[in-house]
């Protein structure tokens, strides 16, 4: 029957036990707190109180792997979406789901834009995030899920076809990026791409073209460098330089990317060694190796990352700091790019950039970096640093899922030098907050999936535990790449894919990967802003060939 | 490395003794015979060597499941397509994938049209194909080709994706069916669409919208009646009917489809009933329930299968005879939808239709459909069958893989009453004579498909046992919904899918399915062309909303 499935949805009434424990999610934590109704400034807030939103344990019958992971599934709750979403009270005429349907489809996207100049220091960590995250202030909300756009734009741009001459390559040109993802409306311009190689083998970060002339057998293109209009700088309160790192794909290739090999950050002879630390400052093998490898023979990395985002960085710094304004850097990042975010922003507080007055990290489901000296070097440069995790997700308790930093906490130990420590604020969200997610154990990977993170951060209301039934962000996006979504809501899974993958039919019938735009062919020297200053040399190469022969 | 799998398939010379055996595929079993350069007539040929075209054994290593289910896979078949498409000697400049590359996409795919009206019934079996088969006479295999792609109609245009309200029908409206999947150029006109429904448990062959309101709860789209325009009609000798039939679209759907249970075509009471046979007539239970099956509370199967199409078929027959035409029936079909195609142009033939001068059947992957007493009762009748089979395809060995039509042969059984028997003659091919195709085992469902079918037809030679490096039909059609294509060809796999799956953003931002286009929708006031004789009464239903409440 195909009302078979609606049928059984609708007939899974919430037990009264359920409604009451639900109803205390909802209203009981702040008994005797008044509701409120909206965030038009911030209002002195009673202390964080995150260690009460651990679930109801009346509320949990999860499986067992989902017990032994920690993972707080409920997997038996009542999926009537209309019911939590208290939809089914109104219009007695139409079938339920179809009151959803018009729901989901038939409110705004577009969140309000205030002007949070005045506080946008506290909403980057200055005063580490006290009162402002539970409940979640909208302004910080709204900027979180901006940030995680940005992030989101490595995945949506990356060209991960093999059989593409340009795989591992950004699908757009840098100058288009925003606006054929439909971001322009976050008022930002990109500046730079950034490529990365590493010379540690990890098998699984990189995408490869098969084919034997491709754009470049040795980088991809790992993220990018973007700096907000005159219009958003104005909102914002201050020039804000974005920096935004790809992460993999998904966890299986994330957990193979990691080594689980802490080695110091800085060289020896460095400039940057420190020995007021007890302890070494360490990070994790392959991510530093990532973020630092180069090699001459290459046409995109004969700098590392990390001599392009800095370069990048420093100029836009001198330039905007050299006009009087004030100038910040928010570095984002999900999973691997979150480690990278981690390492980018260190390296830019600890170089000294005149001119550059705050330094923060915004990352989603991303894994530990060092140890717990690199994360006192962070706090002691003034690095803020949020972390968004999804109770659900895995990856971030990688690496040092066994001993990290609560080791010491636990036995008395002299060194905390060889254990993984988290770095920063955690702004926690949880699958089971949002009705429209399943919550099996097989989909754990989705559970990572950054979109998941942008609807939960989006979900958080400002009532603590539940869900915002005014959810902005498009909840059909959840499933771009998963399949996550309920199929109440009758979205298919991985969605997000052009025309049949991008092949066209040729003048002689035939259907072919077709050549790229012109403006959407990586080159060396397009991928960033023509030099500002006359101190540098223009490039003496010429014009260089796109395609490097195997 | 970029370059590795094409370094990796260039270093694979074939070995000597391979290439001899090759050679030996070419041109050995026809020594002595003159190569013919092309067929502009039906020439005189051998007497069909089909039981010649075995693989030499000396070719295979087949792995041990290929083994025991006799699929002949030549697993460890060197993979240089240059080499066995002789196109790496002319171009040394340009890295050899390139030149394969350049010769996929700059062909053409329109094969001649020449006019064949002189032998027409010789194309469609009147003597059995004799002569016609091995090698196979080119005029016949651009036929085959053009059946079977109105067989593939069906199943690119079918909509499974159970989120659609509009899922188990087909996308396209009748009028336009033809021109949205670029078949046009066949000359046919689509004058009536098929609907089916099962009183028989069937769990897989259905598709059912997850919708409340969809527009059929219990009958799919199952195919189409069309007619030949006066141009095509002109070119092929008389006027030609075509009904083609969907199958079910993976075989291990089409497996559980079958109930393995034979049971009389013919009702106790029915006119058809013959006893000049001394075995009934026997056909599978599932297919004869998805042919006859009605129920006055449908919408769609107020009327069978059998009934719609054999009034439709009447219908187009009087209205040609009636101008002194000469009128064909060819039923054609895939998998599932062959056995309906051999049912359906057993009924056209055994009804008597005035007027209808030849009924055949072009059926693909087909299963075994009845008893030897139907098979007989097809040959009695003049049903002219022809079944492509794959030699890696295992559903035209079901139902009855081990009691069929052999049985007889291997031990003295009185009544061959109870198993399955094929009908008609069988044009072989072969997955391993395709240089484009992967052969692993993992491909197995592949080997089903129809796509798969029509690139071995097409590549059938006009020299035995050689693959046809002048293959009209566009290669990379046969990953449109798998993946068989070798990886040095860089077509993606399952290509062939709409932007977004379907998904379009609404005026508020949100990703949505659209409505469907009004002509699109499924009615059944639309689904065939208007009456043709002021006889029949108009439909007196008025205007039908196309939506059913469940």
């Amino acid at each position: 029957m195909a009302g078979e499935a609606v049928a059984s949805f609708q007939a899974h009434k919430i037990p009264p036990t359920v409604t009451a424990s639900i109803s205390s999610r909802i209203h009981g934590r702040h008994l005797g707190l008044p509701v409120r109704a909206g965030h038009s400034n911030i209002a002195a807030d009673p202390a964080p109180r995150r260690e009460q939103r651990k679930p109801e344990k009346a509320l949990n019958l999860p499986s067992s792997i989902s017990s032994i992971l920690h993972l707080n599934l409920d997997t038996h709750l009542p999926t009537n979406l209309l019911s939590v979403l208290h939809l089914n009270g109104n219009d007695h005429r139409s079938p339920k789901d179809d009151v959803l349907s018009h729901y989901l489809k038939n409110t705004p996207t577009a969140s309000p834009k205030e002007n949070i100049a005045s506080i946008w220091r506290e909403i980057h960590g200055a005063r580490d995030w006290a009162g402002l995250l539970d409940p979640l202030h909208s302004w910080l909300r709204r900027e979180i899920v901006k940030y995680g756009e940005f992030a989101q734009a490595t995945y949506d741009a990356f060209d991960d076809d093999r059989f593409s001459r340009y795989c591992g390559s950004c699908r757009f040109g840098r100058s288009r990026l925003f606006s054929q993802l439909g971001l322009a409306h976050n008022g930002y311009e990109v500046t730079r791409y950034l490529y990365a190689m590493s010379h540690v083998e990890m098998p699984t970060w990189m995408e490869r073209s098969l084919h034997a002339e491709t754009w470049s057998k040795d980088s991809n293109w790992m993220g990018y460098v973007a700096v907000s209009s005159d219009e958003e700088t104005r909102r914002i309160g201050r020039r804000d330089i974005v920096v935004a790192w790809r992460g993999t794909v998904t966890p299986a290739e994330w957990s193979k990317d990691v080594q689980q090999r802490l080695e110091p950050l800085h060289d020896a002879g460095g400039k940057l060694q420190h020995d007021r630390h007890k302890d070494v400052v360490k990070v994790e093998h392959g991510f530093r190796s990532l973020y630092t490898s180069k090699a001459e023979s290459t046409r995109y990395n004969k700098t590392s990352a990390s001599e392009q985002v800095m370069e990048e960085i420093r100029r836009l710094v001198k330039m905007y700091s050299d006009r009087g304004e004030e100038v910040s850097l928010t570095v984002t990042g999900h999973s691997l790019g979150g480690a990278l975010a981690l390492l980018n922003a260190h390296e830019a507080a600890a170089v000294g950039i005149p001119g550059l007055s705050h330094v923060s990290v915004v990352s989603f489901g991303a894994p530990r970096v060092g140890n717990a000296a690199f994360v006192g070097e962070l706090e002691e440069l003034g690095v803020k640093v949020m972390r968004v995790v999804n109770q659900q997700d895995l990856v971030p308790r990688l690496p040092g899922a066994f001993f990290n930093e609560d080791l010491g906490k636990i036995f008395p130990v002299e060194s905390l030098d060889w254990v993984y420590s988290h770095a920063g604020v955690e702004l926690e969200v949880d699958t089971k907050s949002s009705p429209y997610l399943k919550q099996s154990m097989t989909d754990l990977p989705a559970f990572h999936s950054l979109e998941t993170y942008l609807h939960l951060v989006d979900g958080l209301g400002s009532v603590v535990g539940a869900f915002r039934r005014e959810v902005r962000r498009d909840v059909a996006l959840v499933n771009k790449a998963c399949g996550l979504l309920r199929d109440e809501l009758k979205i298919p899974a991985c969605w997000y894919q052009p025309s049949n993958k991008g092949l066209v039919r040729n003048a002689h019938g035939r259907w072919v990967v077709p050549e790229r735009d012109p403006e959407d062919i990586p080159s060396p020297l397009r991928h960033r802003a023509p030099p500002p200053s006359p101190s540098r040399s223009p490039n003496s190469q010429g014009a260089v060939p796109y395609l490097v022969a195997a």
